[in-house]
């Protein structure tokens, strides 16, 4: 059973901000993610995409963000529970809950901040028959630990950054890569098209174009698939499929742990953000309130605000003085400290 | 007169990332400050200290941060008036507003957003009789414009990071420059202690230590000045005196603008953060609401909520649909664009 002051359900940029301030705060945090790593959509979706208006950054990459945040957290030393979904809550008679989740990681906190922006990301599955019968006996829809492809033969569907640059990092692991898309037109960054055509030159990896995936097939695992090319079929004898046409956000079980719901987000008030079940919160885009815009730093904002309303609901009628950083400096959990150079010079 | 869509008072953080978030939303911008230059605060107060809650900046300059914000709102072309201090307000009957500074000049805009930090900020001032007589006559509290002093014989007092850096600045321009400090003890970056050390071997500075001023002379303006400095009085030719004993922040003539006021701060609700007259906003430190913390990233959101209600205030029921930058790019008003690359290829 983990245990920590603060389960933050969502590492995305507003979870990792709100590990430092609960630090600040001397409050733990332990973040769950159905993703493989931090950073939620910056990571996932648009790592080399630059984002404008974060405040003071006036361009950063997104996947710069995420890992500036994860600096910024790191001395407030977070736990991480990653590639599993919250399932279930429960709350205990002592005020403190229970989240376990889709594998059966059990985590127990006093205060949980749901920061799960769209939603945990689900991936766009192909409408094929029997897909399900398939998946992780040969099908997968992320690529999280890429050693299991290691010589085997592989084909990835899709037509985005995902599906090239995966293509291209498995040219070295796989014994055989195919790359499969529906339309001629590729998008992604113009190096990793330029990186693909070499490694085709190089008869390292097989483009077809245009082409669809018609049937998938195999005994007890995959053996194999159907694709139809300019109107011919085609039998391809693979280990692995792997379509990455990508993500589609699910607010998922958290749906059904009795918070006030609308619009697909879950209702707060303006307060410190709290839902209507005390001691659970919602920050960042997962939330709905008047006046609410899903940007990320507002969700900065919701989960400074929320920290310190979970302060008094750990510590009730404790006083709890704001300090700036500035002035006093910051204390990590693992004895580090970070302040302002002060000078004091005795006389000149 | 000058016109604009939104007229923001104060050109701290909060009040130059307001002209972003206008500007995205194809508002222009005008700023007023009481301070010479923008940023607030942080480039008044404390340009070299670190800040470490900025989301996304684990650890940047007060001093950069003013910088980076100014750079992110530049291609919406903000305009000025520094120096001055907003005093008076009137609303037209098309229900724009008309504010006049403490020197005369007036601006016109649809909506005014408050982002005025802790109050204009103003000099402490020694407690010397009849020093009024002689401000801007040979008694200065902030340097503006440092050629007023060359050639001039100039008495800097304060032991802090001002007094330290001006009394570097003046050696080069004024005739003399004496320094004096009513503790034997000074408190600054260490390099400026180094070279105001320097500075004091090479004959170039007098410091006075511990010493303070007990009164001012001069008929039409300063002449000179009288101090006592270990039970010693000594008079002291000069033509200007800068007390430089650091700025406190007052709300000002604002607190007369007939809007709710509490623990002097200006109310607003937390829908938009717009004040009891409507058109007026309040947003950042200047501001209180329920769980109100006066944080700089709180300030930035503030902002960006103001900003669409503002919106809608001057294009009263045109649609405005929220876009994200690393979507949709940014349009300058010079006629810049920034936009995250997007490369589709024909084929591979």
């Amino acid at each position: 059973m983990i245990e920590t002051d603060i389960l933050i359900i969502g590492a995305g940029p507003t979870g990792l901000f709100a590990v430092f301030e609960a630090g600040l705060l001397r409050m733990k945090c332990h973040l769950i993610d159905a993703l493989p790593q931090p950073g939620g959509q910056c990571s996932e979706l648009y790592p080399k995409k630059p984002i404008y208006d974060i405040p003071g950054s006036p361009e950063i990459l997104a996947g710069d963000l995420t890992k500036n945040l994860l600096k910024q957290s790191e001395q407030f030393q977070p736990g991480f529970t990653l590639g599993e979904r919250a399932d279930t809550i429960e709350k205990l008679e002592d005020g403190s809950f229970i989240v376990r989740t889709n594998k059966g990681t059990e985590h127990k906190a006093k205060v949980i901040a749901i920061a799960g922006g769209l939603g945990s990301f689900e991936p766009r599955k192909p409408p094929l028959e029997g897909i399900e019968k398939y998946e992780d006996k040969g099908v997968n829809y992320f690529i999280k630990n890429p050693e299991i492809y290691r010589d085997k033969k592989v084909v990835i569907a899709g037509g985005g950054d995902s599906a090239l640059d995966w293509s291209i990092y498995l040219t070295d692991i796989a014994k055989e890569v195919k790359l499969i898309h529906r339309r001629n037109e590729f998008r992604g960054a113009l190096d990793s098209v330029e990186k693909l055509r070499e490694l085709k030159n190089e008869g390292k990896i097989e483009i077809i174009t245009p082409a669809e995936v018609d049937a998938l097939h195999g005994a007890e695992k995959l053996e194999g698939i159907t694709i139809s090319s300019k109107g011919e079929e085609r039998e391809i004898v693979t280990d692995h499929f792997i379509p990455l046409f990508g993500l589609s956000p699910k607010l998922g079980p958290i749906a059904n742990w009795g918070l006030e719901i609308e619009n697909n987000a879950i209702k707060v008030n303006t307060f410190d953000y709290q839902t209507n079940v005390p001691g659970i919160y919602a920050i960042g885009d997962v939330n709905t309130y008047p006046g609410k815009l899903k940007l990320i730093l507002c969700g900065f904002h919701e989960a400074t605000l929320m920290c310190q309303s979970a302060f008094q609901h750990i510590n009730p009628g404790k006083r709890n003085v704001l300090k700036y950083t500035t002035v006093s400096g910051i204390d990590g959990f693992d004895g580090s400290r970070k302040e302002a150079e002060k000078a004091v010079v005795e006389a000149i």
